[in-house]
């Protein structure tokens, strides 16, 4: 069969993330059931996206206004500031529901293989967003990847001379996580930065 | 967050067969990577697809031009009919290239529960249509189920006053499967259909 519409569709969907041929030719046989009522919800939806969602001008996140309503947010705290790797990142920690401050999207992590560079990166506006939202405190919550890793270091090499407190996330052991599953790393660093138990804060002491 | 652009379109993928909400995040981010690219081409391709395919009014497949590019296809083998339950297993069959007539695309198959009688089946042109492209031979092509059984059975009843040959699928061990995996149904049915090895046609034969 030569490039039909159908074959186009196919092949585009295919290329979805977590989409192959085969779930693609399923999906598109899906959006063509009752009338295409699928497809045309599908297109309606898109076409939405496409005239409404645009990168916010302040932090990077995407968003139907800009800047972003997490931006835009007064409950949120101005003080507070998370930057992120990508909008994904963004989404899953507000899935979490417990940042309540704003956040910085940089679009992706320095790595050398895949030619990204300080300039591919979202940063020449964060000085300039630290001194005039008078954020105190930032959080850079990047992916504990060596990529990951030598970002944060340019990141807070960037930022060393501001009047600001600097974290980044705690390593350590994962939520459920048994211990003879977990790598070396992770192990080391669970040892290295060990809590101190305290009588008062232990629930599992008499 | 209410209903954004952003969320409605996540709720739509995620309806998508093989998609969940977690993917579907992570498609839609795919689909907003540089500038939209994809997402342009996913609109185009599902525009092109809602104006131009249809359903061929002779046998019910989908395809871009009615009647569709198998019926109208001269080299193929006028004479010779499989009935498929659907647009899909009619694709596998042709992905498989060795089937060259025709096709009646039912629709489904019988079911009581999913309330799919004769009437919701695409039956009313089938004998109409033997006739007058003076089919000679009908492979009955669906699923080896109950419901496809069962509509087997149907189907053979309202073709069995023809001068017609009719053919269901052979039913036996699947290309590469292992005597020890399979279920009883299967390897009865493969004792109940057991081929003579003549010797000549025996490529084990000394």
């Amino acid at each position: 069969m030569a490039d039909t519409p159908l074959q186009n569709l196919i092949r585009t969907l295919s290329k979805f993330p977590g989409l192959g041929p085969r779930s693609a030719q399923r999906g598109v046989l899906y959006l063509l059931k009752n009338d295409g009522s699928a497809l045309s919800q599908l297109l309606n939806d898109l076409v939405c996206v496409k005239q409404a969602v645009q990168r916010c001008k302040n932090c990077g996140n995407l968003d139907h206004q800009n800047p972003c309503s997490i931006c835009m947010d007064v409950k949120r705290d101005a003080t507070q500031l998370c930057i992120v790797e990508n909008v994904s990142d963004l989404w899953a920690i507000e899935h979490a529901r417990f940042f309540k401050g704003h956040y910085h999207v940089l679009g992706g992590s320095l790595s050398a293989i895949d030619g990204v560079g300080p300039a591919q990166l979202n940063t020449s506006t964060l000085v300039n967003r630290i001194h005039t939202e008078k954020i105190t405190e930032v959080i850079i919550a990047l992916s504990a990847t060596i990529e990951g890793q030598t970002t944060t270091y340019y990141i807070s090499d960037l930022l060393a001379s501001l009047d600001i407190k600097m974290y980044s996330l705690a390593q350590g052991v994962p939520f459920g996580g048994e211990l003879n599953y977990l790598d070396e790393g992770t192990l080391s660093a669970a040892f290295l930065d060990k809590r101190s138990i305290s009588k008062n804060s232990n629930p599992y002491a008499a």
